[in-house]
C-alpha cells in the first residue's frame, strides 16, 4: 500500500531555511549548514551523480529516502528559483537533464504548464488544483510504491493539514537560525495523531521518525 | 563547577505552551498535554508531595532535574498568574508553603519585592536588573552546585542569547499545538555552539539533551 512520506532537515529552532532567502542564499542565511550531514555522505553523492563521500549512521536515512519511491510531490519553490525564469518554460529544474527522482514528480503551482519529460524516468507534472489533487495523481502514478514528499515546508504542512501524510522524518541539526521558514507552522487543527517510531542519532544530526494517523471523521 | 541547566517540554512544533493562555488555560489550549509524561511518574509525584505514579525511562530525567541544584532561575510568569494578585505581595507562588525547590529561587521581574522565605529551604528573590544579574546572584547562591532554569521560554531565550546556558534538554511530545509560546525564538545571533549529548526515547516523549558552549569574544 502506498505510503506518503516526507523527510526534511530542520535547525534546532525548527527552520528548514534561514532568514533572507533570495538568489544569493536560496536556503537563507545559514541554511546550507542544515545539509552538511547529507552532502558529505557517499550515498548522497551517488544519488546526485557525484563521487566520494563517507558512510555513517545517516547513510541508512538517505538510502531509505530513495527506496521504493513511485512518485514525488514537491512545492513550486523546490522546482524553481523564487524569482527568475519560471513562466517562460525555459526552466527545467535544478538537477540537470537526468534528475535524481527517476519517477513522476508532481509540482504544486499556480502556473499551468505542459508536463516536462526528463531523462532517467523523471517527468515533472505541474498541478494547479491543489495538494489533494496532486496526492491523488501521485497515488495513481506510484502504482503501489510510496510517495516521497520533496518539500518545502508549505507542501508538508498542506499534507499534514489534510491528513494525507503518513510518515514524517525530521533530521534535527543543532544550530539556531533564528528566522526563515519553519517546517511546522499553523498546524493546531491538523486531524492527526502522531507517534515516534524511530530515533537515529548520527554525527551532527538526530533523525526523528514519526508515524501520522488521520483521525476518523 | 556550577553549570546552568534548563529542561523543558515542547510540542513537535516547538511550543512550551499552547494558544490563548489565560486564567482558565494557564498553559494555553492543549498545553497540559505536554506534561502528561512527567505527571504520571512516581518521581514527579514524590517531588510534589504526592503519591502514586509509575516508573519508566523518563524517571531518570526527573531525578536529574532535581539532583545537585543549588539555585533556581525562573521568569515572572512561572511564579505568578498572568493577571491577578501579584504586586500586592499576597501571592506566594503556585506551590504552597513548602515549594519543591529547596533552594534560593531568583525570579526575573520588573516589580521590586522583598525576598519571600518559604518552608523547606526555598526563598524567592525578585531580581529587577536583568538576566545577567540574576545569573550572577544564582551562581553565588549555588555555591558550586548547579543552577536549574525553571522557565519559561523567555527566560531560557535570554540565557541562551547571553551565552549563560550550559545545558538544554528538550523533551519533545509528539503533538501539534499550532500556536502559543515557542521555546526557541529570535536566537539567530546567539553566540553558542550546540552539540547533542544524549537521546532518551521514553513512552510518549523523546528527551534530547544538548550542550551549549559560548563562543569566545
Amino acid at each position: 500500500m502506498t505510503r506518503t512520506r516526507a523527510s526534511l532537515t530542520t535547525s534546532l529552532d525548527g527552520y528548514v531555511a534561514g532568514p533572507d532567502q533570495g538568489p544569493e542564499h536560496p536556503l537563507g542565511m545559514g541554511g546550507m549548514d542544515l545539509h552538511t550531514w547529507a552532502m558529505e555522505l557517499a550515498a548522497w553523492q551517488e544519488a546526485h551523480a557525484s563521487e566520494g563521500g563517507i558512510t555513517n549512521a545517516s547513510t541508512t536515512v538517505i538510502e531509505e529516502m530513495q527506496h521504493n519511491v513511485g512518485a514525488v510531490i514537491m512545492g513550486r519553490n523546490m522546482f524553481s528559483p523564487l524569482r527568475g525564469p519560471w513562466q517562460d518554460e525555459s526552466w527545467r529544474g535544478w538537477w540537470g537533464e537526468d534528475p535524481p527522482f527517476h519517477a513522476p514528480v508532481f509540482v504544486l503551482t499556480h502556473h499551468p504548464r505542459a508536463p516536462l519529460e526528463m531523462q532517467g524516468g523523471t517527468t515533472f507534472h505541474f498541478v494547479t488544483d491543489g495538494v489533494v489533487s496532486a496526492h491523488e495523481q501521485a497515488v495513481a502514478a506510484a502504482d503501489g510504491k510510496d510517495i516521497s514528499v520533496g518539500g518545502g515546508a508549505s507542501t508538508v504542512q498542506q499534507l499534514i493539514a489534510t491528513g494525507l501524510l503518513d510518515e514524517l522524518q525530521i533530521s534535527v541539526v543543532p544550530i539556531l537560525l533564528g528566522g526563515g521558514e519553519r517546517l511546522l507552522d499553523g498546524l493546531g487543527d491538523a486531524p492527526v495523531s502522531i507517534e515516534l517510531t524511530r530515533v537515529l542519532d548520527a554525527p551532527g544530526v538526530t533523525h526523528l521518525r514519526y508515524r501520522l494517523v488521520k483521525h476518523r471523521a
